[in-house]
């Protein structure tokens, strides 16, 4: 059977998504938890690999088992096996050769910036904190110029071994409350860092020193040195993956 | 000079607000910080005491100064020697007999369930998660018999030492958003435990255990047994002290 997990964690304590062998990764953990549960040994496939310090409630992996569990008490039998900061929200039975990263349609991100006076010390390792004044109507505007099919190498760090740097950015929602500024992204792909760079780059757009439509010109300059800064990995939490 | 702080703090890695010999707590930490800045020992005198793993975003706490750095600067400079996890967020010059605790009219808590299928490992320490079916018209309606002056024997745990068990609520409100039910209570004082024993009496008219109208025999029996469980201290947050 194929099954398809989806999983929810806090990635403070983890060196990312990605099973490493020195470092305590969420692929790890869960796989060791799976391990245990049906006393073989198991890997999962996941949809996105999450950098350090990022956060997931829609994260998705698959792996293959026999088992007499049925499927849909999967989740309480695996959280048994998980720590805390980890988990499986639900589990399904999907097509022998279903893949999540290769069968993603598209993907939601949200990145969540607290801007105030002062931090808020429950959300420092879920946000990310600045006191400037933050215009959000330049941001919007700006945001606009990311939106549909473009080469994004402007937005992509390097480590990133895309054969294309081709993505489509379906949405960007920008949502205001209390001293939240949360930006919902959603795209058939992302490239390495590109959401962070997004954010940090229109966060300079926020605050005068790039101006909205100055977006096209950075995109269409393919340089990363155009664009902003990288938003830190904290803020960035993966959604949903959708199929 | 009397200085009159507010604070924020996440109370999960802390034994408190209230100095003790041996645990790490949050007036400790001030305490501690406020000596290190002003090389002289200084300590505070809070408004209220939260208990191990309760938080805050409205703490006020008072100290005795003479120095030369202006009062608008000081949260930046108390800032500095404090852990990452409490932040002064306001500093004022108050009359020189101020007392933060004898001097409150009234404070505000918020009390914050998580209520869905799986819990969020984002909100673990900062929530009561509860999976229940959760009514919350029932809620609203039970919650209007604890409004006004009581004797609130009822929802005071066995540790109190107050000299009388009358106090006055004089809001409840109930916020829905997403998964989270927030309790906002405000009243001009509250017993040991007061708001967690108050909310956990709620949750049991919210899953039909206790009818609302039942909350008004609890609380004329003045009988800590017949009212419900005491909710988590994690899901608690003091949010203003109003002078």
């Amino acid at each position: 059977m194929n099954i398809l997990l989806t999983i929810s964690y806090d990635g403070t304590n983890y060196h990312g998504w990605q099973r490493q062998k020195d470092f305590i990764t969420v692929q790890g953990k869960l796989e060791e938890g799976l391990t245990n549960l049906f006393k073989k040994y198991i890997t999962v496939r996941g949809a996105s690999r999450t950098d350090s310090g990022v956060h997931a409630l829609g994260q998705r992996a698959n792996f293959y088992i026999d088992t007499t569990i049925p499927v849909k008490n999967m989740p309480y039998a695996i959280n048994n096996f998980l720590p805390n900061d980890i988990v499986v929200t639900d589990a399904k039975l999907v097509e022998e050769n279903f893949h999540p990263q290769f069968d993603t349609k598209n993907k939601t991100y949200r990145y969540q910036i607290y801007n105030n006076k002062f931090p808020n010390p429950m959300n420092i390792n879920y946000s990310w904190f600045l006191k400037n004044d933050i215009n959000i109507d330049l941001i919007r505007e700006g945001s606009k110029y990311i939106l549909g099919e473009h080469d994004f190498s402007c937005f992509c760090a390097s480590g990133s071994y895309s054969t294309t740097n081709i993505r489509t950015v379906n949405f960007i929602d920008i949502k205001e409350e209390d001293n939240y500024i949360n930006f919902y992204i959603n795209g058939n792909g992302f490239l390495y860092n590109m959401v962070r760079i997004i954010v940090g780059t229109l966060y300079y757009v926020g605050i005068n020193k790039i101006e909205p439509k100055k977006i096209k010109e950075i995109i269409l300059s393919k340089d990363r040195r155009q664009a902003g800064k990288t938003a830190p990995a904290c803020g960035l939490t993966l959604m949903e993956v959708n199929y």
